[in-house]
């Protein structure tokens, strides 16, 4: 096998672009995909092709991989022989996976690295990437040119399973808000309105509301949730049943959101709260983590 | 009772900031409260109080109405004898609502208009307020100039339900925003990391992410929810999938997601979907809406 600066374990979608930033940016690659005709293109513009994860791992000091998933990623890994050499884990997954992942690495004597890669594919090596990274400082620190080749680059910690946790707190932030915008779009519809219609002004309310950001994080982080008269959670309570019953007469589901629903009326239920913001529901949503 | 421009039914939070646009304006006001003594620090700055809302609907050619919900309005407006009057009724409610309401006020020989008011009551004659309206378009033009006095006013259409469908759309997309943050910050909290030491870039991500929704209004209103390869819903299942395996992991409820997940899976399983946006799941949460 011949040497080369890294390789790259996983020929999908991303896996494809994080292998084209490199070529692109002039680093000697070898890749290894499971369906080795994944790896033609790449090989034409000077990749070398490796027949197993164990070469591809043995051909470079640093591996990048990015698979399907976590079981992927440890069928891949076993047994590869990482010792001396640090492997960088792209594979979305959750904190526990990354540990696990590490685990194996360093069984074998390599240096881990995980990554949350902040992007969709097309976006790889563009202005507006960004990965976290958590594991060895060690293998950031030295890669860190290489890996800025992806996008910026946001080292959060040793814990392996940290990027992991910030890429899925994001994540999840983002799937509320699609919920949110598609739950809208369908009541437009449904009154006839097109949802192209709407929005513009979907959009920049979305801007001027998620200007609470800041302040919902500093209630939660305090755990002092009172809030003066404007928004009180009676008040929510009110606006989002609202939102539940105009959903029912037209005809949109309120599966969406319903829990929220349900989270502020056991939140008014459980004490005196309606005087408080919405953010004392995350004493529900995840009893004890204010007190972490 | 002394003739006055404007009258204003219901003190709550919202009707004082109303009403005191109104005087800060200039306006000649008459106000009613169920409860009188909420009247009084308007009456100081030289609002007439009227006795009952017939009195005050009749000392006004317009009557601004803001109470708790829809039953209360119907309650206040029983009767008043709106005949020659005209109505802007405020409360946030429902389409059907606002339709029931018009109905009361139209048998009587009134005028209605309703309105969705797009704001919090500090920001009421701010430079960021908007609301809108819907119903009689002559009451909307007659009285713009004062209606301006509230914040930036746009007009829906005859249907005296569009305004509140159009304030609900908006509503709805900001609490599947508010419960993507509460999700976040949680599992944030739940990792030992303040959620303020996250607001920062979930508020970045969403401001990225947010940029898609002309994107979706597209798809949903042509019905073509073909996307490419890079963020198709087979790959936002496994995404979504790792965001509840992690809640799960870190203690955090899956309430919230779980429901965008379930829509997800059964649009995958419903036929070949998996090449498609997200967007297709809004058949799912609004059969025949797209056709309409």
């Amino acid at each position: 096998m011949k040497d080369t600066e890294v390789s790259v374990l996983g020929l999908g979608a991303m896996g494809r672009e994080l292998a084209r930033a490199l070529l692109d940016a002039g680093h000697r690659v070898t890749v290894w995909n499971r369906t080795a005709a994944r790896a033609e293109a790449l090989a034409e513009r000077g990749a070398v092709v490796a027949g197993s994860p164990g070469e591809a791992v043995g051909a470079s000091p640093l591996t990048v991989v990015c698979l399907l998933d976590e079981d992927t990623v440890l069928q891949a890994l076993d047994g590869v022989g990482a010792a001396g050499r640090a492997v960088v884990n792209l594979t979305n997954g959750t904190p526990e996976q990354a540990r696990r992942v590490a685990e194996l690495v360093r069984g074998q004597g390599g240096d881990y690295l995980d990554g949350g890669i902040m992007a969709v594919p097309p976006m790889i090596g563009g202005p507006h990437a960004f990965l976290y990274y958590s594991g060895s400082e060690r293998v950031f620190r030295e890669h860190r040119p290489l890996l800025d080749t992806f996008g910026a680059a946001h080292y959060k910690g040793e814990d392996p399973g940290a990027a992991a946790l910030w890429d899925v707190a994001l994540l999840s932030a983002m799937y509320g808000m699609f919920g949110g915008l598609l739950h809208a779009f369908a009541l437009a519809r449904s009154a006839g309105i097109d949802a192209g219609e709407v929005a513009g002004d979907v959009g920049a309310w979305l801007t001027a509301m998620g200007e609470a950001g800041p302040e919902y994080a500093r209630r939660i982080d305090t755990g002092d949730h009172t809030t003066d008269v404007v928004s009180n959670l009676g008040m929510q309570a009110a606006g989002i049943r609202n939102v539940l019953a105009t959903a029912e007469e037209q005809g949109v589901s309120t599966a969406l959101l319903g829990p929220l629903a349900d989270f502020m009326r056991l939140r008014l239920a459980g004490g005196d709260h309606a005087a408080e913001d919405l953010t004392g529901l995350v004493q529900l949503l995840a009893p004890g983590a204010e007190t972490v």
